[in-house]
């Protein structure tokens, strides 16, 4: 596929330092007597105190603000199994929105292995490095079995963006287009497209905010996955089978209030969206190309509430709302995890943010006159400043009460206005 | 043992941020398309290209600027087994050390694992995220083992520091100190006490630059290592076994010019020192506390060249002279592994550099009036800027005369000029 911004993009990656993000010193090194403390041998004492205490670690070392971004390469973007080395300027991408979104260290590890055992081994050990583990552009179903082990063994959240990322964005999207098409969670019929590790995971959290079990398709490659199938079924898949008969993605989309792809470009006609419900909800969410351009699906239904991958269109539904988010609540609190209640509740602090009025400087951003919550504007804008103050702060709330946060917060309003300040540093400090 | 800069350095620990690294975008990231270039669908481009040609990721990514630096922290510094946590400041000090001096990216990683096996994995795996590999603090004789593995199978450097690091700032010390004392390498008669992975290391070492094996005796808890002996013996051990009867570590001094301890503070006593020859060189590097204390040997022995690990000392033998500079050279000849002839290159080009006229910005950053080359200034001063001009130049060229740059640079002059820029720069950002 011909990418225009490819000589740019090219250009920017080999200009001067290579690659996309630097490591530095964030303490004096300017003599020796800085070098004595931060090395030998003053670096002894906080050794000690560590080895003594291995709470210790979160005050005296960077961990508790670092997050490894860790792929093997096997389901890059939209280019599949480019193995791992190949997928470093996307992980160093990552790594980049982690600090100018969130203020979190982030570092890529790229494992040179498709075995799902061996490249647990090595993220396990690496436990005491990190505050948390991002798992990023593995491929289904292996996936499923990575992060379950992984989250299984370690003491730190994992978290496998492709998953669960898309999953709290979509979710929050859906609630919004839900509302505002007067429908309740629990009565939308929803056909999902793409059962992959975004599309499982998407039907999973659509679960959690109260979309009905018997009101869920899923389709893959092979049609509807249904009770006793046999092609292409897993046991993360079975789980979601439906007691539908055998089918079409058409006629999953036969009656249904909501389309959610997460698949492959332009698979879906316009004659098969004029078989769902009035005022249905669209998210083509294939990118760059979605499973149907989004032209075609507005003059398919002008009725419909439409989101794209895209951040050329409204609604743009970007994991860039989740992850700098949800790492930063998860990591303030020491969280042992990332669990549903965390999701959720940035989930639905997404959904409550895109409803309130947006500041002049998201206008300014965007140049854009005005931005009213409505069926163009169901997300915040990924450059909201508000985003570090609300979404992390949900999340560490819900961390607590679930119990999985190892330093709770006591006063979540002074947390809430240090992040204020935060996101006003991380603007100023990434400016032009 | 008290450490008086404990206090001090437990608050520059734990001042925000926490620890002692930062990462941080090294490209724009202010706006939307800013991030369509750096991440999505910009990135696309980059990920082909290196799919399409795997040398390319050494223009598009940061991995030919980014050092892992890995520990299990099984010998940390000098306190022991600790662990891998207790280990991550001393590894996040040296990620620090290596921006500051060298302008090298490194990130610690620490893998709670003591065996080997599962350690080598891990680290096998994460070829493609790094340019090269640091190991750090890893006891012996594992390190010895894992280090073998390591650079058998990755195609980057491997360089345990706590060996080739401290061999080759020892042998530098130990060129000029012979020099200054009118001796030839293939004429002293060296007594080393640490059998460990310095120890060791050293031994080989001083081999490459002309020490003869049968003048090389090495000692350890056991007394001499000699041929036939059976405690605490390995391979790598067997194989610098003297053949010399079993005796302890006075023995091996008595006669001896050079004394080199990499081992245990207070092992040798101004008796054994004074059974040494004329004019003999000792190095007492077990840090903080040498093996003789510095004004103890100098009483017993007037004579003497001394050298130690303390800064507060003459004479400092310190790592920071050689793995900042040893791998900005291997880096940017992007050589295939550091190798003897790299090590040798560096060794001398240290050596050579201490007997050059030292730079009144050096004077001011010590606070001297003076400082030649003589018995009390064996090697480079580590705020000396000339370094990084100096040693990675020798160590590429090494590179490429072995054989193993796979990116030879042409213009030697051109590219010690851009070092000398480079330490400008380095200067004058890590400046207070």
């Amino acid at each position: 596929m011909k990418n225009p911004l490819a000589p740019k993009a090219l250009r920017l990656h080999e200009s001067e330092p290579a690659g996309k993000i630097e490591i530095v010193p964030s303490k004096p090194c300017a003599d020796g007597n800085d070098l004595s403390l931060a090395y030998t041998p003053g670096v002894a004492a906080p050794c000690l105190a560590i080895r003594d205490d291995p709470e210790a670690a979160w005050r005296y070392t960077g961990r508790g603000n670092l997050v490894g971004v860790i792929t093997n390469g096997t389901a890059v973007l939209g280019l599949g199994n480019i193995g791992a080395l190949a997928g470093k300027p996307v992980m160093e991408g990552k790594a980049l929105l982690f600090k100018r979104f969130a203020g979190i260290d982030a570092v890529d590890l790229e494992l040179d292995t498709e075995c799902p055992a061996a490249f647990c081994d090595a993220v396990s050990l690496l436990e005491p490095s990190f505050g948390g583990i991002n798992l990023e552009d593995i491929k289904a179903p292996e996936c499923f079995e990575i992060e379950e082990r992984l989250r299984a063994g370690m003491g730190i959240p994992v978290f496998h963006d492709d998953q669960h990322g898309t999953a709290v964005v979509v979710a929050a999207a859906l609630m919004n287009a839900l509302h505002l098409t007067g429908r309740k969670p629990d009565e939308a019929r929803v056909a999902i497209s793409g059962a992959g590790a975004a599309g499982i995971a998407v039907a999973r959290h659509l679960l959690r905010i109260g979309v009905r079990r018997s009101h869920l398709v899923l389709c893959d490659i092979h049609g509807i996955v249904y009770k006793g199938r046999r092609e292409g079924m897993h046991r993360w898949l079975s789980s979601l089978a439906s007691s539908r008969p055998a089918g079409t993605l058409g006629d999953a989309l036969e009656g249904a209030d909501v389309f959610i792809g997460v698949s492959a470009p332009r698979i879906v006609t316009p004659a098969m969206l004029r078989k769902m419900r009035p005022d249905p909800i669209i998210f083509a969410l294939a990118n760059p190309v979605p499973e149907i351009e989004y032209d075609a699906a507005r003059e398919a239904r002008p009725d419909a509430v439409i989101a794209t991958g895209r951040s050329d269109l409204p609604n743009q539904v970007n994991n860039l709302l989740g992850f700098p988010f949800l790492f930063r609540g998860a990591l303030d609190v020491r969280a042992s995890t990332i669990n549903d209640e965390m999701k959720l509740a940035a989930s639905k602090a997404l959904a409550d943010l895109a409803r309130r009025p947006v500041p002049a400087a998201v206008l300014k951003a965007y140049g854009l006159n005005r931005l009213t919550f409505g069926r163009g504007y169901l997300l915040p804008k990924p450059f909201d400043p508000r985003l570090l103050e609300t979404v992390p702060p949900a999340v560490a709330a819900a961390a607590m009460e679930s119990g999985v946060a190892r330093a709770p917060i006591v006063d979540l309003d002074a947390y809430r206005r240090r992040l204020r300040s935060a996101a006003r540093r991380l603007v100023a400090r990434f400016a032009r």
